[in-house]
């Protein structure tokens, strides 16, 4: 089943908001069904929402074609445009919704049909990319720890529910254990949304992965007392030198990691690099509110009137990283490699 | 309110699994009750379970006292010893339960009504450490940080929820805040049992003091976005070379404090300080199983069946503690202090 896909139309995507409990599809025929979706994190992950975005794009084309009685072609691409800025902006900090949108609006004048295309084409190189970042990953962390098999650490889901079918930083586990070379999985909870322990626990358990999850503080304390070999995280939005933003808690393992003597490596599609945003600290971290920290799984925790500061993201500086591993390369910011300078290789499958 | 008392021949306590939604007093007058109680959290907090250890004894020997009809000193002195061992180990991690039990026993041969006399030494003693703790805390953040007012951040409840009246870390910002130096309260929420979310916003909120909430994971990160002037944390246990044990997290909060150059600093009682262990290698971790991790208040969030690693507490090592504040002085690792070598002061008022 894939996390997100086109069918007869429309959009099908699973509604996360109810795992663990609940596997259940929804139909999207419609842009603010989309946005709400992707604001409600029904639909979550870089790479499926860089996918969300094309799709998003193709469904609006399909609507104005549909709608449009007038004839005026360029006022119906100006409506696809216009609508396709508000899906741009549904979510701030991931550069891959933006970048889906963008791509399937460069078919904008050979109409609905070429952006379908252009948004499939982005769906077919996703699941690409992820087997490639697996395979790439898996030999790297052999290569870096020494050790076969391994023990690792991550946090949020980066797994086939964050992207189309396979994941990306869980894609590398999955690789690792397909492989025989994964001995236990540490999955973080990933407050404030529990993306870790509602999604990854479940997918750990649907891939039959040795794993014992954690709650996000205690990851940086155990690193330091040896319990992982390497850490992998996902990206949101990678900046050019390095500087990876990712779901918040990911630079506290950075840090425990780095003292720990533990590789710390970023698994995240080239789509994911943004040469416009020259380092973290150009990078904006949506601040979601209060309610999510105020309660957990709808009871309330806090007492009432309380305020919170609530970064859905933070940014993990290259210094921290040890390696960043695409579907087409692997880069070693200790090393002085950057994504300027390393090559793109070929896919691997 | 006191958070424990004793009144007309029985504990009083603030049963704090019902915070902050409902304040209730629960009424304590067997062992067996004390001991769930503690076991439970509904008392917790290092410095109350010292006096919770010592009213304890209190409670026994007076229960052994009216069951006995033999007359039989030895055998009633033996039974008081035989069902404080029980307290004593109620919880392993926090030193203040042993420390109060075993102090409480050191009047064994006097009888009950000295037993309670000390306890209700212990109970007066706490409520004067806190408040020279308080201030030798206020003063030294001042001193490190250069700043009036500061912007402090604090994990789980160091509260006079955590003691009898005042708190430890929590009572320095309450000092700060009476003597106009604290421009902003950071708590975290403290997962798996939110001590921060539910005890801390509520102290915070009772005393008027300015406070955003964030989750355990944000911490890390915006320290090294410069939001907090200070760390302050409590401690379970601090061995001899300042090794400190305290709520899961803590780690993480001096690994980043350190990283961003902000003073971090431990403040407890001197009853906290166990020079019989060496360091925090040798300290024992409570490991509170997998209930707590897959879900909160009732809410079921992890898919069934899978399996976790649940340190209720982590170790800080000395290397990154800016200083120790008891209420008999201040010890700063870094410049080579010890707690063997700072002499005591007399308290502050």
């Amino acid at each position: 089943m894939r996390t997100i896909d086109w069918i007869d139309g429309g959009i099908e995507l699973i509604d996360q908001t109810l795992l663990p409990h609940r596997l259940e599809q929804r139909r999207v025929t419609e842009l603010t069904d989309l946005i709400s979706d992707i604001q409600r994190l029904a639909v979550r992950g870089a790479p499926a929402l860089g996918v969300a975005g094309a799709m998003g794009v193709a469904l609006i084309a399909a609507n104005v074609a549909a709608a449009d009685t007038s004839g005026d072609a360029a006022a119906a691409r100006a409506e696809v445009v216009r609508q396709s800025l508000l899906l741009r902006e549904a979510r701030p900090t991931a550069v891959n919704l933006s970048w889906g949108v963008d791509r399937a609006l460069t078919r904008l004048d050979e109409g609905a049909a070429a952006i379908l295309d252009e948004a499939l084409a982005i769906r077919d190189e996703d699941i690409a990319a992820c087997i490639s970042m697996g395979l790439r990953g898996a030999d790297l962390t052999r290569e870096l720890t020494g050790k076969d098999p391994v023990r690792v650490m991550t946090i949020c889901n980066t797994g086939g529910l964050a992207t189309v079918e396979r994941g990306t930083a869980l894609g590398v586990i999955q690789t690792l254990l397909e492989q025989g070379s994964l001995a236990e999985a540490f999955p973080l909870e990933t407050r404030p949304l529990l993306q870790g322990v509602r999604l990854t626990a479940w997918e750990l358990q649907r891939m039959g992965a040795p794993f014992r999850l954690l709650i996000d503080s205690a990851g940086p304390f155990l690193l330091s007392r040896g319990i992982a070999d390497a850490v992998f995280i996902g990206a949101d939005r990678i900046a050019a030198n390095g500087d990876s933003a990712n779901k918040i808690g990911s630079f506290s393992l950075a840090l425990a990691a780095k003292h720990a003597g533990v590789p710390f490596i970023v698994v995240a599609p080239e789509s994911t690099v943004d040469m416009a945003t020259a380092s973290g600290s150009d990078i904006e971290i949506e601040d979601r509110g209060v309610a999510e920290v105020a309660g957990f799984g709808g009871v309330r925790t806090a007492p009432e009137g309380i305020e919170a500061v609530n970064p859905a993201f933070d940014v993990t500086p290259y210094e921290l990283i040890t390696a960043i591993v695409t579907e087409r390369r692997v880069i070693r910011p200790g090393t002085g490699e950057t994504l300027a300078t390393v090559p793109l290789e070929p896919l691997r499958s």
